[in-house]
């Protein structure tokens, strides 16, 4: 038995029914060309021939004496953690985005390891799907993509084993022996645990961010508006998905002067702006986005070590490329305040940035007076074609976690030439979530008129061919 | 806002992740001839069309100052409460539990009426299946089959709006005013609440029972022993289901001057003896059921005044016939003793044979002195082929609660001329618990041969022709 760390343990310790604490990844593939309607059925009897899972898929949590630990199950049971489902007819993408809504409201059984893996066929031209949950005291949002990637192959014939009978050697951060970690190692710790979710694992946040930065840093000036966004959650949620090219989002950064982060935030905000306008509730005061940062390269601690920045979302603006200069000159100040300190005083910085939002949560103001609006997350992907028993995979949707006050999250996941675009929303409080696949559409084209860019529709067609004719009507909800 | 009774109250104060407190009822069904394959899909276009939800199914729990009240659901969503899915190849029934297993393992969104209904098509033939799930606070399970019954039709051409947009007109049971009702009444109320499940229902049992039925009522001397299915359970759960001919079982009762519930009892008993022997766990002392019994007709209250039996199922017993004669000496017993009282002591009675029960899961002790070991409820069903939408209705399986200390029940619904067995059991303490199913066969078989009645397989030859060829092998798990 190994215990959790305290950010790991947190996430238990946070989850209710309407607050499940899981990160998702959904996945949709091809089989092999000259496979039958068999191949998934096939795949899954070769699955069951690896009797156990390795770390951290053979984890269950047990509490002791008021602790988290992490016990091996040993009742391993392939068939529960994953199952075997189709869509039915006329197993459209509208279908499989339900299904995903439905499965992800569900909490997972804590006698067991904390993860499930659907593999659901029945999409037209027999494509399936995998969504892989993992708790995310377990793993988190963007290891988790990670491990299922190394899981599969860049070789169409290799043949690997299931993901969870890999040794693929991530076992969870362990617990910190209480003296080997300096407060700064600790906050870090802490942004990590925070780079996806915040509310509630801001206990002590502020002292920790301040006495680790100092008096001297600057805590940003922004205020978010109230929005339907920031309120109580129910259990139930809606999940929304599509992916872009994204060389229409580089073609927009190349004309507007500006990164594929800041076009796509500005393709949230127009998309955010259109949503609350239609349902009669945007605000006069611009949106505030938090959007974690990564500081991959000045580290050697993984991958995972990130800041976070809040960014104007600038919605109040209707000219878009206005809006979208205006987003630019907020994640260029941030940035540059950001360049100028050392890595840990960045964490400390980010922190900072976020630390009202735990009192606020506390005292139950975060619906009236929220830092920031909602979590936009751009999430580094994979170039190369990747694939799964010759089984290539054509899209990877993130699905992140919406909590009290935060009722809508945005993930966006890059994979070989798009980008896959996941909203998972509060069912009730964001309603019509698919919507918002439309206005992130209208929102692209906004900005490539507004630029005089070609129309989407002839850019298109010099994207590299993909399987599905039809593509953006067939992946919408 | 109405109000919740105590006893529907208790229900979702005992929920827990691993302690759902929903029942549920599994259908199948074939499509009337000649409807194509979109037949299940038309069916779910026409039930878009009714848009609201009449009681109970508009109801939601709201917590107030710590009592649960009802209140209506302004923002009814049926594509949330109606779930259209489908199996994987090859559909078997296998599939189809599988998918019932997990899904009755998930607790309701709270925030929503308390209700779910699955709608999967893909079994083999065309024909579909619906499992539908409500709180036991908003129905119980009885109730719950009744409704789910009177939604549908016994004519092939009528078309029904669907069970939530009929006014079925059963309110949820209102709380009563304090002064009301009487101790036994309360009591009353308790013992439905208890019917189908008992632990933790049992606060204040004791008293209840004893000042209500005076000393002179005598306990039942009955004592279980520990077994594997009294332990605290986890959250998932396993579904295993089979129906047989209620023929076989009428001849045997005729041949050994038993009652069909007494040779339900009997079959049970020789299934239970056969898994706890495989798993060497068979104690020497008989395992004791908890058994409902109906009141129906005397009295004018509604079909639902139960008391409770504990039965011997004499499990130590290894020849079929003295083991049935022994069971059917201690329900005869207690159905002598209950015969000789007046209504209210006879629910007075019931509630002191099961009050241990409370007491004993208070203190810890239910896993080592357990009062009984499992709840087997027969279940009355309905005689005339039903119809939804024209398809006609083929099987009906009960889906009930598995609850900490009573990890395993079974309950046995009548439909036609088929009993329809449905176990449902904590995943992880009862183990391969789709065996039973074989079991409860050989058990049939074992009282056929020991009475010295016609093979089995000749006298299916003469029950009447149902749908499916070769329908035992096909309905197994």
């Amino acid at each position: 038995m190994k215990a959790l760390s305290p950010t790991d343990s947190a996430f238990l310790w946070m989850e209710t029914r309407n607050q499940p604490m899981h990160v998702a990844g959904l996945n949709i593939y091809t089989p092999p060309k000259g496979s039958g309607p068999d191949f998934v059925g096939k795949m899954m009897e070769e699955w069951r021939k690896h009797l156990g899972a390795q770390a951290p898929f053979n984890l269950k949590p047990r509490l002791r004496f008021g602790m988290w630990y992490w016990e091996e199950d040993t009742d391993f049971e392939m068939d529960y953690h994953v199952r075997h489902l189709a869509l039915p007819q006329p197993g459209r993408i509208r279908e499989l985005l339900a299904l995903v809504s439905r499965v992800h409201g569900n909490l997972m059984d804590r006698n067991r390891p904390l993860w499930e893996c659907y593999v659901i066929e029945g999409l037209p031209g027999g494509r399936f799907a995998t969504y892989i949950k993992m708790h995310h005291a377990l793993i988190d949002g963007v290891s988790g993509a990670k491990l299922t990637a190394q899981a599969m192959s860049t070789n169409v014939h290799e043949i690997k084993p299931p993901l969870w009978a890999q040794t693929l050697g991530k076992a969870p951060r362990p617990r910190p022996a209480a003296s080997s970690k300096g407060l700064l190692e600790q906050l870090t710790e802490l942004a990590q645990a925070g780079r996806e979710i915040l509310p509630g694992i801001g206990a002590g946040l502020v002292d920790l961010a301040r006495s680790a930065a100092g008096e001297e840093t600057p805590i940003p000036a922004l205020k978010a508006p109230p929005t339907p966004f920031n309120v109580e959650i129910s259990g139930s949620r809606r999940f929304a998905a599509q992916s872009f090219a994204l060389s229409r989002l580089k073609r927009i950064g190349q004309a507007a002067n500006a990164t594929v982060n800041d076009v796509t935030l500005a393709i949230c905000a127009g998309a955010l702006r259109q949503y609350l306008q239609n349902h009669a509730k945007l605000p006069t005061k611009p949106l505030v986005a938090m959007v974690p940062v990564s500081l991959h390269g000045e580290t050697d601690l993984g991958g995972n070590q990130v800041t976070l920045l809040l960014a104007e979302l600038a919605t109040h603006i209707k000219d878009p490329i206005k809006r979208l200069e205006k987003i630019k000159a907020s994640t260029t100040q941030a940035k540059d305040k950001l360049r100028s300190m050392p890595r840990l005083q960045k964490m400390a910085y980010g922190m900072t940035s976020i630390a009202t939002f735990g009192p606020a949560l506390a005292t139950g103001l975060a619906g009236k007076y929220p830092p920031f609006n909602l979590v936009i997350s751009n999430v580094p992907g994979v170039r190369e074609t990747l694939y799964m028993n010759g089984a290539s995979l054509d899209e990877i949707y993130p699905v992140s976690i919406p909590t009290h006050f935060l009722a809508l999250n945005i993930t966006i996941s890059g994979y070989r030439d798009h980008l896959g675009f996941g909203f998972i929303a509060c069912r009730r409080s964001v309603p019509a979530l698919q919507r918002m696949l439309d206005y992130t559409e209208q929102s692209i084209a906004e900005l490539e008129e507004a630029l005089g860019l070609d129309a989407p529709v002839a850019k298109k067609a010099t994207t590299p061919a993909r399987k599905k004719p039809r593509k953006p009507a067939a992946k919408r909800v």
